[in-house]
């Protein structure tokens, strides 16, 4: 029988994209402003953008928001990370126009080789389309793209894509109804 | 097809509730003493009061609460909060006697309208009658009513009311059996 | 009818296993090591060992890791921790060899007994065996044992011991399938 042995993990493979010194930078940054309970809106937007995000206008990252690796973020205009959101990119992870992640969502690109006795790590992007909500406490995982306008429940877990223009639950998460958008006042 | 923009969100109607200095105080107060590791469970409760909750008496508040508003906080007598719960009083949030909210749970009283293109703010208020235990990671959405005595099991998610004495879980989170007490020693 | 009252829950029998001052010098340690966004893990794992917990060789413990009591801790080698995770350790947690919790999840060895008007504590070791791995934002409850091998899927809520060699998953969690290891290279 196989056994499972954390010791020889290794990910010669893997990039973190940025070198030691600007991740010890990030943690500083993160640790000091992430946390903090003020809004710093437009500063945070700016120290992620020089860290290698590439975001829209309007970035709106809420206080105690967790992302691993600015460099593997992407968003349009007018997104927006809620409080405690935990965005555990290793790959990219590309937010659409207009996209909401509230509270305590997890947006989790890693996982591992489950067949695999050393547990390689495999990482997979995340793509959040135009318009989309990823609700409160909802979690999504590796390889998942979440279709334009859709939205994801509260406490929905996410393992597959998910279609445009729906409202999807439950875990795992399925499509329950359409989204009907009225005309804009 | 309509679009999602989030550039026109604006709530004129949403009162916070405080003025700009007061909610600037009780931010800072939170970082600082909330999320402390020690109890200070009366001074908790004493600047919680003092910035308009209505608290009963023996109110514990744990270590690394979130509490969005003070303001729009109610509570009877012997309720405790659990570490890392986390009441989104956008509305009020009111807990009868007798409450217990375990760690991790989430009580959200916000949400957004999904039919406009504008996102509007939806805020809804959740009561917790005497008695009720909100399990850990438990998730509470807008509007909820947990009736009297229930028990709302780990990690279960919540979107509609609980009638009273009753054991319920799952995601949805239905009632499972009764709560049956016995007697007092 | 009998009606819940926490001013009467006390805990005679329950031991912290640890003194006032030993507990208090850990929660100091918690806040200014172990919510530091730098890995330190050689060092946590010494403090948490001086605090009476038993880890074999290699023990990875993530930032911002919640561990209750230290001295209710026991990991085997090579067993990681991941950020964010919550080891509420009332009681006995046990990690065997080569183990992985990753982020978010939550081991919760406490509950209440809910037939009783006072709400008496209830605690219950978990034990995790060798080779198993609790994905994030999983959940797992007291008394509960995972075997040999075992993958908890991301979100599951775990309240009954499950096998070896599975992979499981679910609300509440249930194996689905078997983990089948390949050789390794």
């Amino acid at each position: 029988m196989q056994t499972v042995d954390l010791s020889k993990f290794e990910n010669p493979i893997f990039d973190r994209g940025g070198g030691r010194s600007k991740e010890a930078l990030w943690l500083a940054v993160r640790q000091l402003l992430f946390q903090s309970p003020f809004k710093n809106y437009r500063l945070k937007a700016s120290l992620l953008r020089s860290l290698g995000a590439t975001l829209g206008t309007a970035f709106v990252c809420k206080p105690r928001v967790q992302i691993t690796f600015p460099w593997r973020l992407r968003a349009g205009n007018n997104c927006w990370i809620g409080e405690e959101a935990y965005i555990l990119n290793l790959d990219h992870v590309t937010l659409g126009n207009n996209v909401c992640i509230s509270q305590r969502a997890f947006l989790c690109t890693g996982s591992h080789d489950t067949t695999d006795p050393h547990f390689g790590l495999i990482h997979q992007p995340i793509t959040i389309e135009d318009g989309a909500w990823i609700c409160a406490n909802a979690f999504i995982g590796p390889g998942v793209t979440i279709g334009r306008n859709t939205i994801v429940s509260a406490g929905s877990v996410v393992t597959k894509d998910l279609p445009p223009d729906m409202i999807c639950g439950g875990q795992p998460c399925v499509p329950i109804k359409p989204r009907v958008l009225r005309d804009a006042p």
